[in-house]
This record gives C-alpha cells, structure tokens and sequence, in this order.
C-alpha cells in the first residue's frame, strides 16, 4: 500500500513544500491543527520511526532543528510541540513516518494534551531491560 | 537557572540510565504515563529545540531511532508517541530540551490527545515565508 506521504515524496500529489534534502522532504499540513502545522517525513519508505535506519533518524534530527527555527521565525510562534506517532492505538493516520511541528498562539489552539502521570516503579531493571535491547 | 536535566546529566542527580553518548543521554520517566516511558535530552544546554545545534539536533534523531527500538523490544509495545514540547503553553515543564518515548497499550492508555484540524489556507505564501526563513 503506497501511502500519501510517499505520493507526495515521489511528486505524484502536490504539497506545500518548506524544506527537502536528500533524506527528508517538510511540507504543510493541509489539515492544521493551528497556523504553520508543517510536516517533516523520511524518503525512507517505513511505517514506523524504529524501523528507519540511523541515518534517516539523524537526517530528521537534523531537519527538525532547522525546519523549527524557521517556522518560528515565518510565524512569530515561540511555543510549539513536535509529535510523531506510531500505530494505530498511538494515533498514527498515515503509515509513512512524520514528525508534526505545531505551533501554539494560545493556551486553547495548537495540540491538545491530557498528562495523566503514575509513579515509576521497577525502574532499575526496567532500564537494565531497555538498555540490554540497545 | 540549572534544570533538573541538567543536573542528571551533569550526574548531580541520579537517574535510570537507558542509553548516552557524547550528545545525548536517555533515561526512565519518573513520572511515566505508561510502562517504559524514557525521556532522551541532548547534552547541549537548551530550552526549546529550535535554540540546538544541528549536530545535536543529529544526534537525538539517530538516538531516537536506537532507543524507540530497545524500548519497543523490551516493553513489547507496538505503538508509541514520541512528544517533544517547547514553551509553557506548549505543554513544556522543564526547561531543557526532552524527547518523550511513551508506550501505548491499549486505546486508553499512554499520551491521550485530542486532535482538532482546520482547513489550510494561503499555504503557497505560507510555505514560501517559512522556506525563505530557512
């Protein structure tokens, strides 16, 4: 299943471009969650960001500095999230990575949040797990 | 003012150590929405990600691309947000660059968001404003 985003990558389906590279491609969001929702996908063809190479990841690091910095600088937003998700149950709509940067103006514009926070427990071999699958 | 990443960093504090390197360093969530939470921060002293070298900002997308996968090895997780938020009404409680990894189980767990599109307007001058700000 081709998705949109790699449409957009191949040329197939016209977007808003703000930024390319030879690993990333940044373009507007055409369903904004507020004023310069940019979107920032890898050329490398994979649904999930664990599933890109290191070098995909390094080359969206880098891009998302750079895409960030200019779209607080065309807007005048100094506030912003970047989110990027992954599966269905995570909120993931297009099976293609993308990093969403969305600025925020406002307490009540740009992306809603809910923060329900527990206390860790465990957490000395839960790290030694996560380090041990590095 | 010196954060409390900061201060992990600078080994003031102790953390559940995941994964570091010479730019970047990952720990455990103290405060997780859902198993396996890990924050990852950049070595470089910075409140807002638009403010970071583009060599830190490398740095974090290749240790994004490293950590989401021990994280998803170990906890089993599937699907995960990664959330980076930049000022106060942003969402951002410390003051120093963090990327969230966070696990989701099921529909009502992990990052909880609410997510309202606009339509896209005037994207042509848009992108050309926040592209000639590159």
């Amino acid at each position: 299943m081709t998705t949109v985003f790699e449409k957009i990558i191949n040329g197939e389906i016209p977007c808003h471009k703000v930024y390319e590279d030879d690993h990333v491609l940044a373009f507007l969001d055409v369903a904004p969650l507020s004023k310069g929702h940019t979107l920032l996908v890898p050329k490398q063809i994979a649904s999930s960001l664990h599933e890109l190479s290191e070098e995909s990841g390094a080359a969206l690091g880098a891009a998302l500095v750079k895409v960030a910095k200019a779209v607080v600088q065309a807007t005048g937003a100094t506030d912003y999230n970047i989110l990027q998700n992954n599966g269905a149950i995570a909120h993931q709509a297009v099976f293609h990575v993308h990093f969403h940067i969305i600025p925020t103006y406002a307490q009540d514009d740009g992306l809603a949040l809910t923060w329900t926070p527990s206390e860790l427990s465990g957490g000395e071999v839960l790290a030694k797990e996560i380090h041990q699958s590095l």
